[in-house]
């Protein structure tokens, strides 16, 4: 049985018909619009050839799952919006809709691991810091829908106010905006290819960019994930020591930096955790970063009563 | 279908038959000796009149719940040992072995709540802070068994080295000798009941004695849980931005400040954590705390296969 899968992130809306083998067809994405009918339509439209049964929606923003509606999402600029029944008017088919970074967990637990492991997290690098817990072969989404809030753990209690209302959240140190931040303060006194690279111009440093330097062994560069690396690894030893997972898969933008990000975290976290769980845990990128959201959202209709 | 359950801590061994209620019969206690099976024939000599058909133990240790045997325990000085086989030998009825706070994390399900919610975390405040992670109504044990260890998170990440290896564990700031080092601190200046409590001598302070000063509204004694609470508000709400879970239930001698300790606990949880979650959340003290680890250990041999 095919599924369709729908992606909707604050830019694109990535969409695709999803085998029960995982692989995807006709993966292809549009721009997102507040007209939300519109892009269905048009989904609906470039689909027409393929047969699907469902349809499993991930928005980027908090889902109640049970009434299929948006609670809010700010990137989206969504409010207690009734996705469920918009898709439904457009598809007339069951919807499922869920959290992106929750669909991008279970889509990493099909395409990843091939759900070999139980007990796996996703940890999405961007922007934000996102996840999801998967507890024995399911998702794990908590008494209210609202679990895997991986990035608003404490890193530092009195550190900096983050956007969530916390203080000294990992999101504001290893997120996008802390990447730039750190490369910032790092190159202003050295001599690194990363100056070069953006001409001179220091507000046009991005995760990228340090990498691209990285690549060409840029002393700094390698420093400035060295040290992402090492936060990060603060953050993997608390998932181990208190959920002592199979796998945790690492997926977004900034787990592009690959191994100058993935080397000193696990190193980090084998510093810190115990020993038992944290010699189990594999920690790996994720070799299917696109197609995560809408092979999860997906697969998690499959499983869920509509 | 009574069950026997065993607490085998490092310095008593509960036990109690416990009915299907959660109600215990003949709850009682011996000094923990390394003879195992003479402590084991004496419970089973004073339990002789009831009638059980398994028998559940739960250890202070790292536990191989599948093998029954203890893989190590600081406490009790077992290092792989076959308490499963121990225990056959003596009882003659199906054995099974959990870690003690898994156990009690079990005991607070089934007790404190009547297990009316799936989703329960409980926090040990000891000499060590531990603690277990009920998921959908069962016990999360993770990969290796090793999940749960939730005073071993970081708080501060180059903070004071913990036995575990790790730098700046909760359980270095707001364990039993966390409390000790705070109090020691903040009375050197001040004219605190504490004082008159311990007769002057600093190496008495406790946190009982804390606790007492402090029902005697003594200010610095107030402030001292005060403190403790807020660094225990940031674990809560790590644990409910990760987990979203409907209840978290406090246990232990340290929990026993009562309303000094929980108060301020969950007003800095309230200000850190995301608002969905932290509103639905309930934090208690759990109100049978001396038959956690029995109750939970004899729940969870019926829960498993053996």
């Amino acid at each position: 049985m095919s599924i369709l899968g729908i992606d909707i992130g604050g830019t694109k809306i990535k969409y695709g018909v999803v085998k029960s083998d995982g692989t995807v067809s006709h993966f292809s994405n549009i721009d997102f619009t507040t007209d939300v009918t519109a892009s269905f339509l048009r989904i609906k439209d470039t689909t027409q050839g393929f047969k699907y049964k469902k349809v499993g929606i991930c928005v980027a923003g908090d889902v109640d799952n049970k009434k299929g509606i948006v609670r809010f999402s700010p990137n989206l600029n969504w409010k207690n919006y009734d996705i469920r029944s918009a898709a439904e008017k457009v598809f007339k088919k069951p919807i499922n809709v869920e959290n992106d970074a929750n669909a991008a967990s279970f889509g990493a637990h099909v395409l990843d691991t091939k759900m070999r492991f139980k007990n796996l997290i996703c940890i999405t690098l961007g922007t934000g810091i996102g996840g999801g817990v998967i507890v024995d072969g399911k998702l794990y989404r908590g008494s209210t829908g609202s679990a895997g809030e991986i990035g608003h753990l404490t890193y530092i209690p009195e550190g900096i106010i983050c956007s969530c209302g916390n203080s000294g959240c990992f999101e504001r140190y290893i997120g996008r905006d802390g990447v730039i931040a750190l490369a910032k303060r790092k190159i202003q006194s050295r001599n690194s290819q990363i100056l070069k690279l953006i001409n001179g111009d220091i507000d046009k440093i991005t995760p990228e960019i340090v990498t691209v330097a990285a690549l060409k062994n840029d002393r700094t560069a390698v420093e400035i994930w060295t040290e992402i690396g090492k936060i990060l690894g603060v953050l993997l030893a608390n998932l181990v020591n208190l959920l002592n997972p199979e796998v945790i898969v690492l997926t977004g933008g900034l787990s592009k930096a690959g191994k100058f990000l993935l080397v000193p975290a696990v190193a980090e976290m084998k510093k810190r955790a115990f020993k038992t769980p944290s010699e189990k845990v594999k920690v790996i990128i994720s070799s299917h970063q696109e197609h995560l959201g809408v092979v999860g959202a997906a697969f998690l209709s499959k499983h869920t009563k509509v």
